[in-house]
């Protein structure tokens, strides 16, 4: 009650993808759940970095300035402020010209990807991902029924060759291409500029729309910032997704779309009136009231610095303990970096890796068409580096102990 | 860019239906941008009884109590207190035992509207409504492509006989009844004790769910709480909506689903995982922290006492200057009355309005399949009295333009 039958499609499919993943997820829940675990697995922020008390000098500063107004319903499309922020601060990044009208405030970017696959999916059709792949992404395309078509990636991100061979076979022709190009979530990878253009310059020729992800732009440790395809698009058109959850605390819910396209970004606060009216009001507030703050540039580059060290340390340690066969990267900013251990099912490793009480994802999860059992995400931003170096000891003997 | 053609059907959908409208809309913006405009159009609270300081303290306290933890992620459900004191307000109201497990929090109400679509709905699946029913209701099924089946509603609310009615003859059969039995939205009508324990029977015979919407609930003026439907049901599926914007503010987004279905609960965390992850972390604190104060309870008898007055206040200004065949309703609580005026097209009235800058919703939105276009929708809660007597003033004036 309801019965199944009750169920409408979109759902029934999103639960036979989660139904696949029971028995894993059963397996990290009993991870989770024990006292002293290390986990690399989830993708939190450093808490105890998270601004707390300007938080709540914020606050008070928004109601003696805005009062009510601060607390009333908003505009669907966010409010004049943060709008303004957005467009300032992705302009100065990017050096493009961008307005207000061309950004909406969202209700995490997680609403981003739900609300643009709801304005372009009808069941069956196509979408293009990179392998491997963001798994909320594929969640909130799998509830609209789409199916993948997946390109190939190495150390600089999606190679276009693999695009442009995919976009010449593709039947029927694919509503999307969604990327995360910088420090992408699962693989920390970095598209390099020259791929990027190339990248945008086969959307155009295509007439491809392309969705960028870039929820870790803002948390560079190293080399020098690259155009944002939204940036470097002169007919294609791309819709952008950015968060404060990185740079201020995701328990705020502030996130942003921004595109060009005047006609997308109706679309989608059409779509977002209909699920949840508007962005919370107060937050966003509060969230500029903070991010226009002295305080505020500093606090962006502390979490780089803290999190470049973790990154290093957990390099460092994982050269130290795990077996010379274990591949990994050197992500040049953001939350993860991945883990190749050639011939080992990393899922089948979970329950060894349960004992030890450490934990991490399996890539299997972030490839959407593909069987690749071999890799593993790592979160290295939540965790101090004592924990990082223990969890990687951990982790490589519960490797020694399955290869037995 | 993109073309229609990259659209989805359920956008096209929600399209369509506001396209019809896109006239009244200008009219409405023509008004709302006016100087001196008096609004009963709106379904906003009162913002100068929004408790600012209380939120800033709020703020504060949770700071320093739960500190990184209310900025961090959190689970798909609501933080444990909300849910805690959603079950234990709300089984204190309604008398019946409820957990918190029973609960979920959302982004808002409409959010829940969105979701319990979102796991009912196939394209062409019918909904049973009253007749007129909540437009934001309408909305979020027609995204969807829901239709519908409307049942009659006279001063006591939803008619049971028409349901039964209706029922009998559904085909296919619809997938729940969607009803607002307390002060109503758009009509401030209340279902009586009686039509309540009816329909719940009529519902369990035909085993069909109820979603049932109770925003204005606590905002009764006089007269003695009615038991929910979900406290009412035995065998029948029952999804309650409950918010905290009309009870705090609804700029905090802080809403909740109550069910005793727990397949139903699962699935709307499902949907709303891959929707935007989670509700606002900061504000489920700050909100909780507010609601658990002494504050609170005295808060919520001035919200009554002010809105009972204003209420009042429109009614005496109605009998005073409205035409004589102008009826109009007595809500026992809310934020909203309906007026019907027996031969006027209350969508062609809205120019004649414009012009004597006042305004409201006419009525024929709210009427999913029917054209019945001589209601209005006013809301008492927003303006002070003084605007009240004024803008109803200038209302009747209109009217009485518009009859010649």
């Amino acid at each position: 009650m309801p019965p199944m039958a009750t169920v409408s499609h979109a759902l029934r499919f999103a639960q036979r993808t989660a139904r696949m993943r029971a028995s894993t997820i059963r397996e990290m829940l009993k991870v989770t759940q024990q006292p002293n675990v290390i986990s690399f697995g989830g993708g939190l922020p450093a808490p105890e970095l998270f601004p707390t008390d300007a938080i709540a000098d914020a606050t008070r500063a928004v109601m003696n300035e805005y009062g009510p107004l601060a607390l009333q319903y908003s505009v669907t499309e966010g409010t004049p402020e943060m709008r303004r922020w957005v467009a300032q601060r992705l302009g100065h990044r990017f050096d493009m010209d961008l307005s207000p009208s061309n950004v909406m405030i969202l209700n995490g970017s997680q609403q981003g990807l739900d609300l643009i696959a709801k304005i372009f999916i009808d069941p069956g059709d196509q979408i293009v991902l990179e392998s491997p792949s963001y798994l909320g992404a594929i969640q909130a395309f799998d509830a609209y029924q789409a199916r993948y078509l997946t390109v190939e990636t190495d150390d600089e991100g999606m190679i276009p060759e693999s695009l442009e061979h995919v976009l010449e076979h593709a039947d029927p022709f694919p509503k999307f291409v969604y990327l995360g190009p910088t420090f992408q979530n699962p693989t920390g990878r970095t598209l390099s500029r020259e791929r990027r253009e190339r990248i945008v310059a086969i959307c155009e020729k295509f007439e491809l729309p392309i969705l960028e992800d870039d929820p870790y732009g803002e948390l560079r440790f190293e080399g020098d910032d690259l155009p944002s395809l939204l940036s470097l698009a002169r007919k294609a058109t791309v819709i952008y997704l950015g968060t404060g959850s990185k740079i201020v605390a995701p328990g705020m819910r502030v996130a942003w779309v921004v595109t060009k396209s005047a006609d997308v970004l109706e679309k989608i606060a059409l779509a977002k009136q209909a699920a949840d009216l508007q962005a919370n009001s107060l937050t966003q507030y509060v969230f500029h009231r903070y991010a226009t703050s002295d305080q505020f540039d500093e606090h962006v580059r502390t979490i780089v610095r803290t999190y470049r060290e973790r990154r290093d340390v957990m390099l460092d340690a994982l050269a130290e303990h795990m077996p010379a066969s274990t591949r990994f990267n050197r992500p040049s900013g953001g939350m993860f970096l991945w883990v190749s251990l050639p011939g080992i099912d990393t899922e089948e490793l979970l329950p060894v890796c349960a004992e030890q009480r450490v934990f991490f994802v399996p890539g299997v999860f972030f490839y959407p068409n593909d069987d690749v059992h071999d890799g593993m995400r790592l979160n290295f931003s939540n965790a101090g580096n004592e924990k990082i170096r223990l969890g990687i000891a951990r982790l490589a003997e519960a490797v020694r102990g399955f290869r037995k």
